[in-house]
C-alpha cells in the first residue's frame, strides 16, 4: 500500500483517470510475456510527457517507492514484472512520432509507439528501420530499446542498438538527461546512449528516442532449404558467410520444430528432415539474384535435400510461414511454452543444437530449437506445464545446462531477450564476478536507491554452474 | 619520482629493458599528437601480455601511482599526455594478430597493432575492416578503440564502435575482465564493450579486442565536384542522402582549404571555388555506376561548377590527393596547427561552415575547414603559432565559439577525436551537469582511486558558455 499523500501527488501529476490502483489494473500489470512469473504492483500510472515522468520520479524517489516502466510487456525475461511491488509506469500514451527529418534520415519518437506501426509508417515514406523483433505487432519502440531487441534482419542490419542515436531519459531522481542527437558521430564522453540501450529499465526511463533510418533495399528473394543432416545445414551457414555473402535473413529450424510447424500450418514439409534453413537476400536486383544463385550452389555442394527459391512474393510469404509460425505452433502443444535464446558463435550452431538435443533427452523434456542461424542466436523452446512441479524442475535443469553449454562454446546466456529475472542467476557465468561488480557500480551511479526496476539483472544468488563433460 | 620498491617491481614484471626512466624515454612520452601540451611521466613501461598489464596495475594501485596507456599517441585531444605524471604504458610490444576466424568473420588482435598493418593484412585475405582514421599509418587498434576513431568511410560503414564485439581489459585494480565475444548479439547485462570504446583509457586498459570483419565491396568509383556556392554544396549532400544513396565517402573542403591544398599539391584546382565535395561509392559494379550517375545528376541540378568522375583507379587516386593532403598542406603554413572536430547534423553543414568563417573573421585567425560532410563531422583547422600568446588566446576564443555554435545547431563538441584534456572544459555544454555526474559515477565504479589517465575527460572547471546571437 502506497502512502495516500503519494497517490494524491501522482493523481495530481497525470490526472485522476491516469493513475489506477483498482484490482483489475493491478492484476493486468502483474505479469508480462514470461511464463510462471507474477507479482502485484501497488499502482499503475500512465504519463503523457517527459515532464510528467520527471515529476512522478521526484515523488516516488522522495517516498523511496520502486518503479517499473513498461511498454506492452512482451519481453520473455520477466523484465517488467513488478517483483518488489511499487508503481508500474505504462508508456502507451506517449506513442507519438515527434519528428521525421528527411535531411538527416532520422525519426524522433516517443517510447510507447508500437514497433510495427512505426515500421509501416516509415516504409510508406520509402525508408527503412531494420530491427524487427517477432513481437513487433505489440511491442513498443521503448521496450525494444530497453531490451536491445533483435529480429530476423539482425545478421545483415544489426539490432536496436545500431539504430538509436539519441535519447531523452529520466533518472530515478527525476532529473532529465539528453544523450547523443541527430549525429552519426559523437564521442563527447562515455557513450550513455549505448549504455541505456539494453539496460532493461534499471538505469533510467526512456522518454524520447532519435532513430537512424536507412534507404530500403530495392528487391528481395527468399529460399527454403531442407537437410537430412544437421551438420550439413550448419556447414551451409558457415560457407555462405565465408563466401562473403551476408544474407538479410538466415533462419534455422530443427526436426522437432519442423514436425510441430507442419502439423500446425499444413505446409507439407517432409517430416524426416533434420533441419530447414530459411534464407533471404535483399538489395539491388542484380546483386540479389547473383547472391541467391551462389547460395543455391553452396546448398547443393553441402548436399541439401530440397531447395525451393520463391518465384513470386506470394510464394516467398508461404515459405516464410514455416519459420513465422514456429512459436505459435509450439505454444499450442502444451499449456506452458518457455522460449530461451542461448547464443553461440555461428560456427558452433550444429554443436549447440546437438547439445540441446542431448540435454532434452537427458532430462526427458520436449525442447524444439529454431532461431537466427546467421548470428548464432538460437531459441531452444520447451513445451511443458507450469502445474507439473516435477517436470518444470527438469525443464529448469535442462535450461541451466543449455546456458552452460552455450558459454562453453564461446557464447552467451542471452542474445536478444535480456536478463531480467529469469537469467539473473546466470549473468555471473558470462561476465564474472568482476563484471557484476562493475555493472552494480554503474547501476549505483544512475540509481543510488535502487528504485528503477529493482530485482532485475542482478540476482541475490548466482546459480552453481553445471560442469559439462564434452566427449 | 617513484618509490624505488615500485620501480624494482615493475622491472621484475616486464624485464629491466622494458621499464625506462631515462630522460630520453620520459621526454619522448611527454606529449602526443596534440599541439601545446606536454608533461613528463615518471616512467615508461612496455608490457607484452595481459598478465603483465594486470601485475603492473596491481603494483601501481598499491602505490596509488597513475597510469596512462597509449599506442602511438596520434590523438588530437591530449588524451595520452601524462598531465599528472605517473607511468606511461606503451602497448607496441602487444601488436600481434592473435586469431583470424574465417567461419565467424572475426579477428582477435592485441591493442598495439598498427591500424594500417591490420587493414592491409585483412584486405590481402579478401576481407574488410572499415574504420580508417587519417592517422591509420601510425595509429594502433587499441588507440582507435580508446578514442572510438572514425574516418572517411564512417558515413556508410560506421566507426570503430560498430566493429568491436569483444574485449579483454585490465582494471585499475589489476583485475581482468572479458566482455562480449565472437557474438553478433549479446545482451547479458549492460554493454561494457561499447562503454569501453571511446572511454579514452580512463576506465580500463584494453589488452585484446575481437573485431567484426565484413565482405569487401567489389568495386568503387570516385568523383570530385566543385561549387561556387557553399550552400549548393551543402544542398547536394542533403539531396544525395534524401535520394536514398549512402555514399562510402562524402568529404568536404572549403575555399581556404582548397587554396592551401592547391599551393601544396599543385593540382590545378580553381581557387575561386567556395567548396569541393569528394564523393566515393562502393559496392557491386551495377549499383555503383547507377549511384554515381544519380549523384552526378544531383550535382548538376544543384549547379555544381565542375564534375569530374575518375575513369581509372589512378585518376581516382589523383582526386583523392586533394582531400588527403588537406592537413599536411595546412600544417606547413604556420608553426602550429590545431585541428578540431565540431560536429553537426548533416543538414546544418553550410550553416556551420558559415559560422566558422564569421568567427575566424571576428577573431582575426586563419581557420580552414574540411571534413566528413556526410556525417556532419567537420574539421575546422587553425594555423597559428604557439609562441604568440596573444594570437593563441584569440584562437582559443574562436574555438570556444565554434563549439558553442555546433551545439546551438544540434551538434556536439567532438565527433571522432575525443575529449581528453582539450575538450574537457566543454563537455558539460554537451551533456549537462547531470551527464557529468553520471559519467563520474561510471568512472568511480571502474577506477575508484582515479589512477587510469587522471585529469582527462572531466575538467576541474567548465568554461563559461559563449552566448551566440543568431540573426
Amino acid at each position: 500500500m502506497l502512502d495516500p499523500d503519494l497517490t494524491a501527488q501522482l493523481r495530481a501529476i497525470v490526472g485522476a483517470s491516469h493513475y489506477r490502483d483498482d484490482k483489475e489494473a493491478l492484476i493486468a500489470h502483474s505479469y508480462d510475456g514470461t511464463p510462471m512469473l507474477q507479482a502485484l504492483p501497488d499502482g499503475v500510472i500512465y504519463p503523457e510527457s517527459t515532464e510528467q515522468v520527471s515529476a512522478i520520479m521526484k515523488a516516488l524517489s522522495f517516498y523511496k517507492v520502486p518503479l517499473v516502466s513498461r511498454g506492452s510487456g512482451s519481453n520473455l525475461c520477466g523484465g517488467t514484472v513488478p517483483i518488489q511491488g511499487g508503481v508500474v509506469m505504462v508508456m502507451h500514451r506517449m506513442n507519438r512520432l515527434l519528428e521525421l527529418d528527411m535531411d538527416n534520415l532520422t525519426a524522433t519518437v516517443q517510447p510507447g509507439m508500437i514497433t510495427a506501426d512505426f515500421i509501416h509508417h516509415i516504409e510508406s515514406l520509402g525508408l527503412f528501420y531494420p530491427p524487427d523483433p517477432s513481437s513487433m505487432r505489440i511491442s513498443t519502440i521503448g521496450g525494444n530499446i530497453a531490451e536491445c531487441s533483435g529480429g530476423l534482419r539482425g545478421l545483415k542490419y544489426g539490432t536496436t542498438k545500431d539504430y538509436v542515436i539519441g535519447l531523452h531519459a529520466v533518472l530515478a531522481s527525476g532529473e532529465i538527461i539528453r544523450t547523443g542527437g541527430k549525429l552519426m558521430k559523437d564521442v563527447a564522453g562515455y557513450d550513455l546512449t549505448k549504455l541505456l540501450i539494453g539496460s532493461e529499465g534499471t538505469l533510467a526511463i526512456i522518454t524520447e528516442a532519435t532513430l537512424k533510418l536507412i534507404p530500403p533495399p530495392k528487391s528481395k528473394m527468399t529460399m527454403l532449404v531442407m537437410y537430412q543432416d544437421l551438420y550439413a545445414a550448419a556447414r551451409t551457414v558457415s560457407a555462405i558467410i565465408e563466401s562473403k555473402i551476408i544474407p538479410a535473413t538466415l533462419e534455422f529450424m530443427d526436426n522437432p520444430t519442423i514436425r510441430v510447424v507442419d502439423d500446425f500450418a499444413k505446409l507439407g514439409l517432409p517430416l524426416d528432415m533434420e533441419a530447414i534453413l530459411l534464407i533471404e537476400q535483399d538489395g539491388d536486383p542484380e546483386t540479389v539474384a547473383r547472391d541467391i544463385e551462389q547460395i543455391r550452389q553452396i546448398c547443393i555442394r553441402e548436399q541439401a535435400d530440397t531447395i525451393q527459391v520463391a518465384a513470386t512474393r506470394e510464394e516467398a510469404e508461404r515459405l516464410l510461414t514455416a519459420r513465422r509460425s514456429a512459436f505459435t505452433a509450439l505454444a499450442r502443444l502444451r499449456p506452458t511454452t518457455i522460449l530461451e535464446d542461448a547464443t553461440v558463435p555461428r560456427s558452433k550452431i550444429a554443436d549447440m543444437v546437438r547439445r540441446i538435443n542431448e540435454i532434452s533427452t537427458k532430462y526427458n523434456v520436449m525442447i524444439a530449437t529454431f532461431g537466427h542461424a546467421g548470428d548464432g542466436n538460437l531459441h531452444p523452446t520447451a513445451t511443458t506445464d507450469a502445474r507439473d512441479v516435477e517436470e518444470i524442475h527438469r525443464v529448469e535443469q535442462a535450461f541451466e545446462e543449455i546456458f552452460a553449454a552455450a558459454l562453453e562454446l564461446g557464447g552467451t546466456i542471452t542474445g536478444e531477450h535480456g536478463v531480467g529475472v529469469v537469467k539473473a542467476p546466470f549473468l555471473e557465468w558470462k561476465i564474472g564476478n568482476t563484471g557484476i561488480s562493475l555493472m552494480k557500480g554503474i547501476k549505483k551511479a544512475f540509481d543510488p536507491d535502487n528504485l528503477l526496476n529493482p530485482g532485475k539483472m542482478f540476482a541475490k544468488e548466482t546459480r552453481k554452474r553445471v560442469v559439462i563433460q564434452y566427449e
